[in-house]
């Protein structure tokens, strides 16, 4: 009954992250039910953004300009620079505007499993752009998992040059967090490296 | 730093049911990594179901064509109606393949608090279709909640024609449920509307 044009819609939502084929549904009904202030407002909005949103040559992120607006900025400190493995990490951090440096988008960490080799993500040109900019300091904010600390050590090892202070987040209870519900891995490393109050 | 291409499309995706700013980022930044194989093709669909998805003038469910294919099947049983509160509900029916008659969608139910009165959803189009069509049966088939059931009275009372019959969806057990996880009412009308074995 719902026919070809239903049928291709709930395809492409439900292979959306998040959304499955009833929420697909949903959403069509809800779009169909708002056709001039959503369905086609987002129609418009995905072919200028897949037209228009590009990789940073520089960082490797996604923005409409070429290099993005973050290595464009003269304002922001060339000499430090932040290596997150995606473009969401990137934004995260971003949105708490703690940072005003740099970044390094990774595309992706190493993994032996899914053959992924430093080759594959940007870790060369992480390595060259480290010269070229004479980076002081390179933070690497990469996730707590293990393809995620194999990366940071990797990285570790390649960037040499005694000159290039090598730092990451620190790890410990995150706010708002009840300690009985966090894992024990965490409550031993904040036990670990408790500070003075 | 997401400049507007992404605020707008952010803002956009967001408005829909169960996507947060959050899920959105997630879901343009899983469709920039697919653009040609996901976010062109969508943004084309969306387009396309804008342009060509019409409410049916007869049963007011939503079809390419008007009136839409189940009104035009001949095959289907033209003098039972069955009334839904929506096109997602006619949908769940048509999905199980239970049902060969005609339909109507209401568009909503009737709700005092709301202010909906029978003129704003399709009833006196109902009332007018029961009689050009000569049903002889309508399947009151609402949600079993107070808004559902307090539409389904004003219909059932408003359907004077003794030739018509009336029916409702069966309630009871729902297939595949543990008992003790059933509210008591439903318990109560399960039982009393038990069936031989």
């Amino acid at each position: 009954m719902d026919g070809p044009d239903f049928d291709e819609l709930t395809y492409l939502l439900s292979r959306l992250p998040g959304v499955g084929r009833r929420s697909a549904r949903r959403i069509i009904l809800h779009m169909l039910g708002n056709k001039d202030n959503i369905m086609r407002p987002l129609s418009d909005a995905l072919e200028r953004a897949a037209d228009t949103i590009r990789n940073c040559p520089e960082c490797h992120t996604l923005d409409t300009v070429a290099p993005c607006r973050i290595c464009q900025n003269a304002g922001r400190d060339r000499k430090t620079l932040c290596v997150v493995e995606n473009v969401a990490d990137q934004w995260a951090l971003e949105r708490t505007a703690a940072y005003k440096g740099l970044y390094h988008v990774l595309g992706g960490t190493l993994s032996a499993l899914d053959g992924v080799t430093p080759d594959q993500l940007h870790i060369p040109h992480l390595l060259q752009r480290v010269n070229d900019l004479e980076i002081n300091e390179v933070i690497i904010a990469l996730n707590a998992t293990v393809e995620g600390q194999t990366t940071a050590h990797y990285i570790a090892d390649s960037i040499k040059n005694p000159a290039v202070k090598l730092t990451r987040l620190a790890r410990g209870v995150p706010m708002g967090s009840a300690l009985d519900y966090l894992d024990d891995n965490t409550l031993v490393t904040a036990m670990n490296a408790r500070s003075d109050v």
